[in-house]
This record gives C-alpha cells, structure tokens and sequence, in this order.
C-alpha cells in the first residue's frame, strides 16, 4: 500500500499539493536557469536547463549511489570520487545531453564542477555533477559556463520545486516528496522516465535533509533505503548509463533519532520510487507485485522484475485484459531458466485479491472475470485516446490516483518477500521513443 | 547472412514460392478441419483448427525439444513421455488453446491422442499431441473428437501447405523451409508469434524428412540445430509454455551422408528461426546481432539476446532512429549486473557496417548518421501508418525482403561468437496485444 491515497482531479490541484511538499530544508538554497545551445553531433538547436543545489555550508555527511550500467556516464565517474571527498558543498545538474562515452566527458564535467565551485566560493571536488539526456552526444562546457551566473543569481531557499522542475526532462509534472521527523525534515526530488526527445531515461534523485546524521550511518541508511524503492521499480527493464540517488544533509538539526530518521528516509524513497514508476513513459497503470514467502530474497525480488517486464502481460494489463496467462508465463519462464528447483507446486496468484491460480490450476470463471476488469480499469491513470496522427500522447500532465494493478505471487515455501512496482506497455510508450527522432 | 536472399512484391509471388518448399517427403500425409465451438471459460463461439500430421508407417526415427517454461502445457508434459516410446505415428495438433495449466489438461490430451489413433490404426501413445492458443482455458474434447474424422478424411500426401496453415494463430504467412540431401529431402513448418486473440505466442515446429537417421543421432543432431537457430531468436523475451520443435523421420531414403543431413537440418532451422522473427508480432525490422570474439559463448549469445530485448532501442529501430546510445546501455546494462568482470575496453560495434563505438568513445558525426538512417531503412519490411481507429495492423501479409539490421559486437577478448535475431517494438505489437480483448 502507498503511504499516502492520494487522488488529484487537475494539474492545478496537483501543482498546490506539491507547493505544501516542497519546503527546503535548514541551509539549502536552489536556483537554475535555461538556455539555447546547438549539440556538436546534431547542429540544431536545443535547450538545456542547469539547476544547482548549494548549502550554506559544505557539509560532510552526504552519500550517493550510482548505476551498474558497465558504461557508466561521466558525472558518475566524477560522483564516485566525490564520494572519497572530505565535503559536498553543491550539487551541478543539467538535462538534455547525459555526458557517456562523450570524448573527453570526465574533462569537461570537472570543467564545469569548477566554475560552479569559483562562483560559490567552493573548490572543483566540492562539486558534484549530474547530467541526463542524449548518450554520446558532448556537453556545451562553454554555454554551461556562461549560462552559470544566471543560476548563481537565481539561488534562493525557501522552495525546491525550482529544482524538481529543472531536472526533469519528459517527465509529465515535478516529483517531490518530504517527511518531518521532530523538528527537521526530509525532501526529496526525483527525474523520471522520460526523455525531451526519445533517448536514454535517467532517474536522479536528490535528497535534501537539515537534520544531522553523521556521514557512515547517512550512507549506510540511503543504501538501505534505495533496495526495497529505487531498486524495486523498472519501466522497461532498461538501466540508464547515469541513475543517481544522491543525499545531503545540512546538518543544522541535532538530536533526531536514527531509527525514526532511517524510517522516514526510507518513506521518501518509496513514495519517490513509486512516483518515478507512475510518471513512467507511457504508464497507463502502475503494477505493484507482492511476492511472498519466497525460498530466498533474490528470487522474490528477481521474480517480481520479470513480471513487471513481461512484454505480453504488460500489454494486456494495458488493455485492461486480465489475461492471467501471460502472468503465469512470465512467472515459468523465469523460474525455468534461472531457478529450476524452485517447487511451484504451492503457488498461489491473487490479482486485485481475486485468486486466480492455486494447486497448479487457474481458478477462472466469467464472475471473476469481469471482477478483474473492473480492477483493471479502475487502477487505469487515463484511457488512452488514438490520436488522428498515430502520434500518442498523455492525456494528463498530473497524477490522477495512486491506485495500483495489485498482484500478490505467493510462492509458499519460505521466509523471503519482496515488492515490485512497474507499468504497463502502451502505444504512449512506443511514441515516446519509436514516433520521434532522436 | 541469410542462406537465401529473398524478395517478395505480393502475397501471391510468396505463395508461389511456398509452393517450391512444400513437398511432402516420402511415408507423410497431412489433413486438417476447422470447426467452431464454444470456450468453457468465456461462453462466445470460437473457431479451431485441428492438424493431423501421419506416417505411412509407425517409425522410431523422431525427436522433439519443449519449452523450458516451469509451467509446461499438458501436450509438453504428454510430450515428454512420447520421447520414451518405441515409435510415433502422428502428430495432432490444435490452435486456439494451448492446454497449459487446466484442470485435467494431460488426460484431455491424451483423450485426444487415443481418438486420433483409433482412427489412425495406432494406439495412443503413438500420437504427439501439441496445442497452442490462450492459456488457462480446457480444450473442447468433445468438439475436437468429433471434428476428427474430417481430418482424417483429409489425409493425403503431396503438399504439406495445410499444415503450414493449419498450425498457424494470428501469423501473417505460413513458413515453410526445405533442404534435398542426395534422393531425400527435409522439410520443416513453423508457427511463429502470433495469436488468434491476444494471449501467449507459441512456437510450434515440425520437420518431417524421408532420410533415415537412426534416433540417437537423429536427437543429437535437432539438439545441435536447435541451439543456434531456434534458441537464439526473441520476439519479447516472453518464453512460451507450449514450444515444441519436433523432428519424424520415415526411413523411406537410406544411405545419406551424416554429415550432408546435419548440415541441411541445421539449415532449415536456421531460415524458419529467421522466418519466425520475421513473422513476429508487429515485426517491422529483424534485427541480426552478431557477437563476436566474447570470452565465453554463454557472454556472446546473451549479450545478443539482451540488445534485441532492450525496449528502447527496439524503439529506436522501428522509428529509423539510430540512437546508438540506447545499445550501449543494453551492452553497459548487461554486462554491469551479470558479468561485471568483462573487459570492454576493446569494445567494437558496427551498425549496418559502419564503425559506431571504439576505444571507449562513440565515434559519430553526421555523415554517418545519415548513413545509419539509410540502413534502418532499407531494412524496414513495411512503413507502419496511422490508423484512424488507432489499432495499428500489419501492412503485408507475405515478406517483402530478407534484409535486418546488422548489429556487430566486437569484444575483442575471446574465441567465441553467436548470432542472435529479434525484432524491433512497434505499435503493431502494442495493438495485438492490447488493443484487442483476449
């Protein structure tokens, strides 16, 4: 279940709730600005937004995990150094051009990080760089550079939806999400699954909190945090060459409880997760899969992605056919190739609590049937419309529901569970990426 | 490279050259029926056809290899132990309902078997029965039992075009693929990823030869042909619960060379591999990735299987798009979670022939950039155009060229290599799989 059932009939009303998430924590200000540059590998012009995130003060207690991707982008290379850093005193991002397998990318995030670090009286290493966008196109070190001041400028505290909304790149609305906890809180900022043209989706998500929690425990937490969130969600099974999960604190906060901190974070992080998941590319409803009683972790989790990545089921789930064949399908397929001794034989599915599968046979009449599409489209975010072009687009640029496709895979046999959010596959998904050139 | 290079301009010149395949080899005789009945499961009429594939004589000389789906349809599970019989006589086979996963499935089926080889003179563990269609339905015995007599009636040799078109669901064309070895031939069919109604695509194949090649060899050889032909295609990554290649010999031709018949098999799996990706659901572009100098074969084959699988690169080939971004991530993605010790420095890809990524850096500019645009292209098998009612389908029903898109990985560390074929993501997909009720 969501931590929060939250429904939104307009972008207006969707706009004014995240104005009540978006306090900026003790000691961070944000600022970004937006210009017009022409990429050397694709001479037409394109617009890029620069946002900064900068403390009052460098902190020491701040952490980040990056990718796995095995060409990860520049900025994440730089980011892993930064790590090692005595303190973080900004945060650099730009979307558009994500710096990957770029000629000289290191070189030219590091150029950036400094003059970032000469206007905020910082050094280069107190930096840390974000990019998302186009792989292997180079980034306009030049334009950046020159644009900067206006982001200086524009720093201000008070509100981080100016960076909620410079991160993003298709993303249909801003993501943040905050907890209290005594009399500090956490915000955190999320850029989803979309794209300003079709290219590459980067998550990055920031996580700004004022209250101080030394730096081995913060770092230890966000990983902790980041397994069962930002690790439990794909759209399309696709991982970006940039994913990024950064957090700062400022440390002006003292004496908050650890655990009631970590259980905080760890709320952030979920309802950022489920979020990025909901403003997916294309996603016309969220798939939550609740796998229990799993023989070990690794099984509950890995069979939860393939369910959530399953071509077919996705396409029936968008369809609003609760085609539990394809469900099954998903669920043999991974247990034959990679866990051939996992006995089935227990299995029990439940989909919008209906059982549909148990002692090795469907349980399907037409009564369920028809309760199942009604679950179907009652977890649907919009119906999708053909458009005259073939072109598809959104028809909400807000969250309507927090409603899931809710599927419970119950495999009867052990102690291990994991949750799974991810979307279905639409003619949306396809335009986004196929319907425009990159 | 294909072993042909084949163009079509109309279904009727495919058809035509379908007939040039589609000699039955000595001792086969093929018949089918097609019936409607009434699904238990969702009262509304539907239609079946019913395939009878018989030997003039019982023979040991036959071989199959199922899906490795951990929920296997009752025909796989009957299947299996068909293996274990002295001789086979028949195939039957249904489309509409694969029998996976319904209560009493193995003993409709074997009620099926018994029924067909009554009237086939056989007992009935001397029928190989194969289903395909929705899962989670219970196959029509009695509608089924009743209809064959008609097929037996339609038993003759000559042609084996109606099985070709018997087996099929929602397959644009039949696929047929056939080899001469000396006096013999092999012939094979194949029903590729297509579905009646949206629900789980099946791959059932059948090569029938007249050449004697006693069992053991005959097994080892279907195994050895197998891997890279059938089992290095991908539609979806969706593994089917009802996959069947199944090989029946009728030791009519004596005294062909091993060698010359290992060679032929492996050629007609190869080209109906080919052809089934060709065929597959909203297929628009085939994409062939050749793996080369990998350190591992298991590394080579699923490095293949995981760029044809990465959905926004499969996007990118359906719009034309060469975003080569997106297969470095498939690669980067790959390699990051599953062999992260792997060596990429040597990194090498060729996209239609042209070098795209070397010594860590792409290696673009807009020359080449038009030149890969004209690849995609010219490996297109039909423009996808909008439809008014926004249910994308096919515009071909025969294929129109052999063309792919060449993908070349150089790893530049190891002896190994796979050729690996998929198909681009289209709207076509996304409309047989969701835009229809199953």
């Amino acid at each position: 279940m969501p931590s929060t059932n939250l429904t939104f009939t307009s972008r207006n009303a969707h706009r004014a709730w995240l104005a009540t998430q978006a306090a900026l924590p003790a000691g961070f200000r944000v600022g970004t600005t937006r210009f017009e540059f022409t990429p050397r590998e694709a001479p037409k012009p394109a617009k890029m937004t620069l946002t900064l995130i900068a403390l009052d003060q460098p902190t020491r207690d701040f952490g980040a995990v990056f990718t796995r991707n095995a060409f990860p982008g520049a900025p994440i290379l730089v980011g892993r150094q930064r790590l090692r850093e005595e303190t973080l005193g900004a945060i650099v991002v730009n979307n558009k051009i994500s710096n990957v397998c770029a000629p000289g990318g290191v070189e030219t995030a590091e150029k950036i990080c400094l003059a970032t670090a000469r206007r905020l009286g910082l050094s280069g290493n107190q930096v840390l760089p974000s990019s998302t966008g186009v792989i292997g196109w180079s980034l306009p070190a030049d334009a950046m550079i020159a644009a900067l001041p206006q982001a200086v400028d524009a720093l201000a505290p008070g509100s981080i939806l100016p960076a909620a909304e410079g991160i993003v790149t298709t993303d249909l609305y801003p993501k943040v999400r905050r907890a209290s906890v005594g009399p500090g809180s956490i915000v955190g900022i999320a850029k989803g699954a979309g794209m300003i043209e079709p290219n590459l989706a980067t998550m990055l998500v920031y996580i700004l909190t004022d209250i101080a929690i030394p730096r081995a425990e913060l770092r230890a937490m966000l990983v902790r945090a980041v397994e069962p969130s930002f690790n439990a969600i794909s759209i399309d099974s696709d991982t970006s060459t940039s994913d990024t999960v950064a957090i700062v604190s400022s440390s002006k906060v003292h004496g908050v409880d650890l655990a009631a901190f970590e259980a905080a974070l760890a709320l952030v992080c979920r309802d950022l997760a489920e979020d990025v998941v909901r403003n997916g590319e294309g996603v016309r409803h969220v798939i939550r899969v609740a796998v229990k009683n799993a023989t070990t972790n690794h099984l509950a989790r890995s069979l939860g992605k393939v369910i959530v990545n399953a071509p077919l089921f996705k396409c029936a789930v968008a369809g609003n056919d609760p085609n539990v064949g394809r469900l099954v399908q998903a669920i043999g397929k991974h247990v034959g190739a990679f866990a051939p001794e996992t006995d089935l034989s227990k299995l029990r599915l439940r989909l919008g609590g209906i059982e549909i599968f148990a002692s090795g046979v469907f349980q399907l009449n037409p009564e369920k049937e028809a309760a199942l599409v009604a679950h179907l489209k009652d977890a649907e975010l919009y119906a999708s419309a053909a458009p005259k072009d073939g072109v598809y687009a959104p028809a909400v640029d807000y969250p309507p529901h927090e409603r899931c496709v809710e599927i419970e895979v119950d495999l009867g046999s052990g102690p291990h569970a994991a949750t799974v959010f991810g979307g279905d596959l639409t003619h949306e998904y396809v335009s986004e990426n196929a319907d425009y050139r990159s």
